[in-house]
């Protein structure tokens, strides 16, 4: 059994489709998505508005579902020690929201198993599942790059495009006991 | 320097005055403190009580401030790097009011170095300071136990007994670099 730390935002959260879904009905204008690709997330938007819609109620209560998580996380919880580990608390009304959207799309997953946090570096697991440079940079067992457009330039990491790939990932590497 | 996690409730929160004072408003009856020693945590309480009052709204944002604590972490923070690790996940109202309350007490906090958990199994640090065996039991670090009514029976730990206690810990065993 490993423990594996996966993030929500663009892991099992489609934030950036939410994103343009909600700058689309706000602002009128629809964005192409191509234009997430390569750039810092959410700068492909005019300047402050990402920061102004990630901060509204209800933005991260209504961000839909990340194709093939549900399925392949609650495989995991099955053979693994799986954490939800979120930096939640740059946006403090996403608390509430988080784990009320955990608690509809995820309900397999214990509260035990749920982490809000700024920085991840405290946090100590075999894998780490998440989209950015910053979280991977300091852990210190495998990480694992779920791609997302912003992070397309990282060749750092081995990288996993979409859920089949991470189950095909700890299938393929027999992982059991770590 | 050293990474320090410090658990919120009984240790930088007196949470066992603030059920006492609670239950006295509400239920207008004087419990001994006495009484809460040696006992599981809200026990002393009639049953279910305890529950009930840690599930209300307002609860933990008026939690008063455990004394001496707001020097003593503000010291060790620019000594040390410290977390905020607190098990909220479990009362999910708490989340949002356990924030508010560390920006007004512990404003020299950045969220960054806040962590609201469920099982702390997964916090890596060099020492933890809390009150619960539960959560000092699996720590890889040095745990250190903060002494609370309901820990008086537990001689498994270092105990420290209030926040000058911490201080001199620190001071007394020169924790600079780990």
């Amino acid at each position: 059994m490993a423990r594996i730390a996966i993030d929500m935002d663009n892991v099992m959260a489609d934030l950036t489709q939410h994103l343009l879904d909600v700058y689309a009905k706000e602002y009128g204008e629809v964005i192409d998505p191509e234009r997430m690709n390569n750039v810092p997330e959410g700068s492909a938007l005019p300047e402050g508005v990402a920061h102004y819609l990630l901060r509204q109620p209800g933005f991260f209560r209504n961000i839909p579902v990340m194709a093939g998580s549900q399925e392949v996380v609650k495989a995991l919880t099955e053979k693994h020690e799986v954490f939800i580990v979120s930096a939640a608390m740059e946006f403090p009304l996403s608390l509430a929201e988080k784990l009320e959207w955990l608690n509809e799309h995820f309900p397999f997953i214990s509260w035990r198993n749920i982490v809000f946090c700024g920085s991840k570096t405290i946090v100590e697991a075999d894998y780490m599942i998440d989209d950015h440079d910053k979280n991977l940079a300091s852990f210190k067992g495998t990480p694992l790059l779920f791609t997302a457009p912003h992070n397309l330039p990282l060749t750092a990491y081995q990288r996993v495009n979409n859920w089949e790939e991470v189950a095909a990932f700890f299938a393929v590497n027999n992982v059991e006991a770590v």
